[in-house]
C-alpha cells in the first residue's frame, strides 16, 4: 500500500491557494462557475491556478494504443483536457496493474440536461474501453446541505438521477451505483473520519472557501467525496485490493475536492486518485459558464421535446455568425463564440463532417440557419435515444445496480 | 411530534455562551475540566453559566413517590445535581408517557475508574425503577479524532469498555448499545446530516471553542453525540414512536453537546432531550477537577487490587485532618476538602453511618486513618463485586448487547 514517496511528499492543497476567489477574477467551484465581467472561462489560467496538467496529443494517443480503441470524441475534441496523473493510471495498466473508475453527481434537479451526461458519456467509453470496474456517487446528502430540500426529496431525485445514468448503457457486472443517505456507514464512514482528522478547518477554507455563518454540515462534506477514492471504501468489491488506483472523470469545478483527497491519501497509505477534467458544458446563451439547471432556457434537457430542441436552438443559441446575410457571406461566421458549432463539436461524432462546418460557416458560405438545423438533428436524436433508453430503466434495475454486492466480472 | 412552543423559542445556545474559557477562570468542556487557580470547581457558577437547573428535594422526592423506591444514593447526595427538563420527564411519566434513556462513553482507555462507573450505576438506577429502554454510545469515533489511536485501537477499546459497562447490570431486554465505527449509517447518519445542517461553524465555536487549526473531524463530530437523543436514529428500536422523550444522565462536561441538541430538536420536531447531571468525581489527590485515567495515582481503576486500592488510599487520599493527633482532636477535620469523607458519600450506601463519620470526624473524635480504613473496606468490595461482575461478561454477551434488535419488552 505504500505510494511514490515523490508523491506523497507534494502538497496540493494549502490556505494559500484558495480557490473561491482569485486574482484573475474568475470563479470557479463545486457550487459556483462564472468567468471574469461576463467573459470565457480561461482554462489555461484554471491549469496553472489549480496545479492540474493540460491533456496533450501524445496522451491521446497513447490511450488509443493501449485500448486499441479510437479516441472518444470528448479527447479527440478537447472537451476532457486536464488531468492529474492520467500518465501514471496508463503506465500501471500497460504493466498489467488494473484500476476502477469513480464518478458521481449532486442529485439536485429532476430533469439532466445535456451537461450533465457528458461525464457519464465519457466514463461510459472508458469503462468500455479499459474494461474496469465503477463506483457512482450520488451525494443526496450534499444537495440536502447546500438546498432546500428534505432528505426524502433528496434521495427520491438520486433514484430518479439514478434511471438517466443508467440509461447511458454502463455494464451492470462492472458498475455499482450508490447515494450516500444508504450507503454512508461502516467502512465507508471510517475513511470519512480518517479524512476528517487531516484536514484543518483553515485548510478547509482555503479549498472551499467557507465562512464562520456556513452550517457545520457544509464543512462536515468534503470527506463524503474523497473516501471513494480510496479502495476500502467499498469492502463489497475491493476487499484485498486496497492498493488499486482510482481514475476520476469529472467536470473541473470538483477539482477542490481531490486535490484536498490527494494531499490525504498518501497519509493514509493510498494511491492518489487520478483526475481526466472536462470543460464546462457552455449555456446556449454563450460560454460564460456552465449550463444552469435553473435557467430552463438556458440548457437542453433530456426531457426536452424535439420541438422544444428546435426552439431553444433557434431562440437562444448564440450565434457567431453576422447581422446580414451580405455581411456574413463577407466576413463569415466568429467560430470562438459560436454555440451551434460549439455544441456540434461535443456531439457530432464525424470528424470530416463537423471540419466541413467549421470551414465553410466560418469563411461565410454556410449560414447559421444551416448550422443550427444541423445541432438540432443531431441534438434530437440524441435525446431520442437517451429518452428511449430511460424509458427501459425499471425500478428493479435501479435496485440492481446499487444492490450492495460483489462483482464478480469486474476486470476484463 | 410537535414540542411545546415555549421551548421551541428559547435558545439555549449563541456564539455568546462560550464555555471554553470563561471569566470565572473555570474551563469545564468534554475535554477538559479545570477551576481557578487550581480551586475546587464552582458548581453554582457552572449552574448559571450553562443555564441548567438545581435538582432540588422536592423533584427527589418526586422521583420516590413516583417509582415508589428509595432515591438513589447518588440523587440523596447530590451527585446528580443539576437537570434540564427532568420535572418534564417526571410530568410525561405520570401522565403514563413513557421515555428512553441515553448515556454513553468515550473508550478512550482500557481501564475505567471508580468516576467513570457513576453515570453507568445511576443509569442503571433509572431503567430499574422507571422500566425504561437504555440506549448507550461508545464514541470510539471521537476518540479517535481526539487522540492518537487508530480506528482499530478504538473499536477495541470500545468492545472492552463495553464488558465493564455490561458489568453494572443493565438489562438486556431493554438495553443497546452502540459504538460509532458500527452503527453510524441509515436513520442515524441522515439524523446527522440535519443537525449539521442547522448549526453554524459560529455557533460550534462559540460552543465547544474549536479554532482554525482543528481539523474538521472535531467539527463534524457534535452531531453524532446529539443525534441519539431523537428516537429516530434508532429504527430498530422506535419505528412510529418518533415522540418518545429521551432522558440523559451524564456528567456536567457533557452540557454542550444537549445544549445544542436542545437547540435542534424542535427544528426537526423532536422533545428537546432532558438531561440529569453529575458532578465530577474528584482526584485522590484533591478536590480541583476531575479523575483522571492519564495519572493512575489520581483515580482508583477498577482493575485496581485490594493492594492497590489500601496502598492509593492511605498514600494519595487527600486528608482533612489535622497534621497532628493532639491538634485534631482540638480541631476536626475539614470536611470541605477531605477526599476519604466525599469518597464515602459517594459510595457508603448507609446514611447513618456516613453521617455518623461525618460527626465524629469533623469533631475530630475520629482519626483520618479510621476513616481511610472504613473506605478502602467500602471500596475493595466495589471494586472486587465489579471484577466478579466483569469477569462473566462474555464476547456473546457483549455481541448480544451490541446487536440491532427489537426489544419487545422495553417497557414496564
Amino acid at each position: 500500500m505504500a505510494p511514490p514517496p515523490a508523491a506523497a511528499e507534494q502538497i496540493e492543497t494549502t490556505t494559500t491557494t484558495a480557490i473561491h476567489e482569485e486574482d484573475d477574477g474568475q470563479v470557479v467551484n463545486p457550487w459556483e462557475v462564472s468567468a471574469k465581467d461576463g467573459g470565457k472561462i480561461d482554462y489555461d489560467k484554471l491549469i496553472d491556478r489549480f496545479g492540474c496538467q493540460r491533456l496533450d496529443h501524445a496522451l491521446i494517443q497513447r490511450v488509443e494504443h493501449l485500448t486499441s480503441c479510437p479516441a472518444h470524441v470528448f479527447l479527440r475534441r478537447g472537451v476532457f483536457f486536464a488531468h492529474r496523473d492520467f500518465a501514471e493510471i496508463l503506465d500501471a495498466y500497460e504493466r498489467g496493474d488494473n484500476f476502477y473508475l469513480y464518478t458521481g453527481r449532486g442529485p439536485s434537479s429532476e430533469a439532466l440536461h445535456l451537461g450533465h451526461l457528458i461525464p457519464f458519456m465519457f466514463t461510459k467509453y472508458l469503462q468500455d474501453v479499459f474494461k474496469v470496474p465503477l463506483v457512482i456517487q450520488l451525494t443526496d446528502d450534499e444537495k440536502f446541505l447546500w438546498k432546500n430540500l428534505t432528505v426524502e426529496e433528496c434521495q427520491r431525485l438520486a433514484r430518479e438521477n439514478a434511471k438517466d445514468i443508467i440509461a447511458c448503457g454502463f455494464d451492470i457486472s462492472k458498475t455499482f451505483i450508490f447515494a450516500d443517505f444508504n450507503y454512508v456507514g461502516g467502512a465507508f464512514y471510517k475513511n470519512m473520519v480518517e479524512v476528517a482528522k487531516r484536514v484543518t478547518y483553515n485548510q478547509a477554507v482555503g479549498i472551499f472557501g467557507f465562512t464562520g455563518e456556513d452550517h457545520i454540515g457544509k464543512v462536515s462534506f468534503p470527506p463524503v467525496q474523497a473516501v471513494p477514492s480510496f479502495p476500502s471504501s467499498f469492502p463489497h468489491l475491493f476487499s484485498g485490493k486496497e492498493n488499486l488506483r482510482c481514475l476520476i472523470p469529472c467536470a473541473i469545478d470538483q477539482d477542490p475536492y481531490f486535490r484536498m483527497t490527494r494531499d490525504v491519501a498518501p497519509k493514509l497509505g493510498y494511491h492518489k486518485p487520478a483526475l481526466i477534467e472536462s470543460l464546462f458544458f457552455p449555456a446556449l446563451q454563450g460560454e460564460t459558464g456552465k449550463m444552469s439547471a435553473s435557467d430552463p432556457n438556458s440548457a437542453i434537457y433530456v426531457t426536452d421535446s424535439a420541438k422544444d430542441i428546435k426552439n431553444k436552438v433557434n431562440k437562444h443559441a448564440f450565434s457567431g455568425g453576422q447581422d446580414s446575410i451580405e455581411k456574413h457571406r463577407q466576413l463569415g461566421a466568429n467560430l470562438e463564440v459560436d454555440i451551434p458549432v460549439k455544441y456540434l463539436s461535443f456531439f457530432l461524432e464525424d470528424d470530416a463532417e463537423l471540419e466541413h462546418i467549421k470551414k465553410e460557416y466560418g469563411a461565410g458560405r454556410m449560414l447559421t440557419g444551416e448550422v443550427k438545423q444541423r445541432l438540432i438533428q443531431v441534438l434530437t436524436e440524441l435525446v431520442e435515444r437517451h429518452r428511449r433508453a430511460r424509458a427501459a430503466v425499471t425500478d428493479e434495475m435501479v435496485d440492481a445496480f446499487m444492490a450492495v454486492r460483489p462483482l464478480p466480472h469486474m476486470f476484463g
